[in-house]
């Protein structure tokens, strides 16, 4: 039987430009015109943008894609589902019109294969109640696979990476360190029935709000999505995106069984080097051993939220999650930074973000035992 | 210097699966749950999809990407960008959100390269009032390029290829035989500065609207642009989507100078072949020479508009188009065709044309000399 991730050098989320390099090559670009109606303008390449159309619609446009990180058609074909439609879910969004976008090579990949991940796809996207209408496809040499997402959202009622208060709690979804699970399935380490909770958790739809009331919904502050610049590399954005010190106790960490061993063994992607880079200078993980310090910078395939909730309805907006997330966990709080306040700060917006640094210091993240 | 056509097996448009297995691979998918608001469901992953969120706005969705069909970086980046939001004016739309579909070889090109082809595209997008709002990007063998693009449109303006009316006549706004002038290109049979006009050709955004008055425009019964499956495979879709027989004269088809010479010399890339297996049983081309057939079955890159509009209004229009696109002509005519009229067809829905060509006769169209 044909195994997709022997077929790639590099699985899932790993295969994406890392941001440094991203940041260079966008760097000589000129802005956009102005436009009033672009409320977030997704830049950075990684967030999802928010256009407003109407008093009351805005649209969300996200894209994702990437290479097989499980074996099985039609468990790829959900993942890429589900991972794309998960930025629109990441800014309280609620996704509707999904275009494919897919490379694969013609002359040795059987079309059977490429059946069952669209049909993989299309079940999850008929779950989120969204509407498969077109994509594009070339004969490339590796597989790849995902979305292009177009989601509605309530321009008052816009969840993003700012927005953090001091007090609150942060809450996390889905375990992390897929990676390392993955990387030892393409390695021959592992079957994809060992490491089925995982593949499970790529699959499951980020959506939460059918979960919560009216008044969980008002108590969340900030949420981004984990994925390809791991939990570090999120929570330090959303840090920095709202101006406030985060800090995360590991050990309230959900991991996947195995998933730090794996790492110990120093099964590693080249994501887990560019995302401590990437981060390092922002974050104090000195108390964490080697390997937990890789764990928090797995990067994440169809990864979870992480929620900045007041405190006074954490447990609430927490029970009600582990419904369908049953790992879900609080795993650290926000604080107000000393030094300089900030008068204005652009949305999800590199450059005016990285003026702020110089007011504020980092670290930015803080890890405790 | 690098050139970005020897970094590829297969450029262009010529990379895209052709349509007869893309059918095969989507032919096993659950349909979309009805909605009401999906007007036009892209499902046969070429066409762009139309949503309605208003009376008076619908969301345009389109994607397309490919390997450089040129050498130069920015030349590059400025024909990924035209022929990404080509969809949204052949629909009648307006194009305003644009994220990059990126991959490329992190290890060996430059990232002034990506740069450079990011700067292009930037350009036109800024040209036609769009805005780049994010994208993904992927380490990928091939260099790939391209964009997901939303625009808007009135849903009772909107451009299809379904409409086209008996006595019309067929407008095609830009030359053929692009694709015969990149191959030799490739093969180091023509400089970049030799097919200059065909590069010109494929940056030129296909925006008529501005060019037109509200009179005009009421005369223009159907529209598609000419992309991958050529001048005879779009031709075919408009002819059979409208239920009418095409007669189009080889004489009067606009082609690149020193196109045909290079198809001559059997300079071909796959496409030409499964473009004429896809459309040769529905059209007639017995008079034209093999040569000949290989030119309107040249896959095109951001290609021209093909509109068929009332034969009281097309030298109006045309002359208004000649002032942007200079190689406009006049190609043909629509004619109604014998048989058993056909009660209801649905726009762009492959499975009900197929109905369709059991009641009514193919050839759908005809080539004269």
């Amino acid at each position: 039987m044909i195994r997709l991730t022997q077929m790639v050098q590099k699985t899932g989320c790993s295969v994406k430009i890392p941001a440094q390099e991203l940041k260079q090559v966008l760097s000589a670009l000129k802005p956009n015109v102005s436009d009033l109606n672009l409320l977030i303008d997704g830049g950075t390449f990684d967030d999802a943008a928010v256009y407003k159309v109407s008093e009351n619609m805005a649209l969300v446009q996200t894209v994702d894609f990437f290479t097989p990180s499980v074996d099985s058609p039609y468990e790829f074909g959900k993942i890429a589902a589900a991972n794309a439609l998960s930025d629109v879910y990441a800014m309280g969004g609620v996704p509707k019109l999904a275009l494919a976008v897919l490379g694969y090579p013609l002359a040795t990949l059987d079309k059977a294969i490429v059946q069952k991940i669209m049909q993989g796809a299309q079940e999850v996207l008929q779950l989120a109640q969204t509407h498969l209408v077109g994509g594009h496809s070339i004969d490339n040499a590796d597989l790849i696979f995902g979305f292009s997402v177009t989601g509605f959202v309530n321009p008052q009622k816009i969840w993003s990476n700012q927005g953090a208060q001091g007090g609150d709690l942060l809450i996390l979804t889905k375990p992390i360190g897929v990676s390392a699970l993955t990387t030892a399935l393409k390695r021959g380490l592992s079957t994809e029935k060992e490491i089925e909770i995982g593949i499970q958790s790529m699959s499951t739809l980020n959506e939460i709000q059918s979960l919560l009331s009216e008044d969980n919904i008002k108590g969340i502050h900030a949420v981004t999505d984990i994925t390809g610049f791991g939990l570090s590399g999120h929570a330090m954005q959303m840090a920095i995106a709202s101006q406030k010190t985060i800090k995360i106790r590991y050990s309230d960490i959900p991991c996947f069984k195995g998933a730090l061993d794996i790492l110990e063994q120093g099964l590693l992607t080249k994501a887990h080097r560019t995302n401590r880079a990437y981060t390092q200078e922002q974050s104090d993980w000195s108390v964490l051993s080697e390997t937990e310090q890789l764990m928090i910078n797995d990067p994440q395939t169809s990864g979870g939220l992480l929620i900045s909730v007041s405190p006074l309805l954490a447990n609430e907006i927490l029970d009600k999650l582990k419904i369908k997330f049953v790992n879900a966990a609080i795993i650290g709080q926000v604080m107000d930074k000393n030094g300089e306040s900030v008068t204005h700060v652009s949305l999800n917006n590199d450059r005016v973000i990285e003026k702020s640094i110089d007011k504020l210091s980092a670290p930015w993240v803080i890890y405790e035992k």
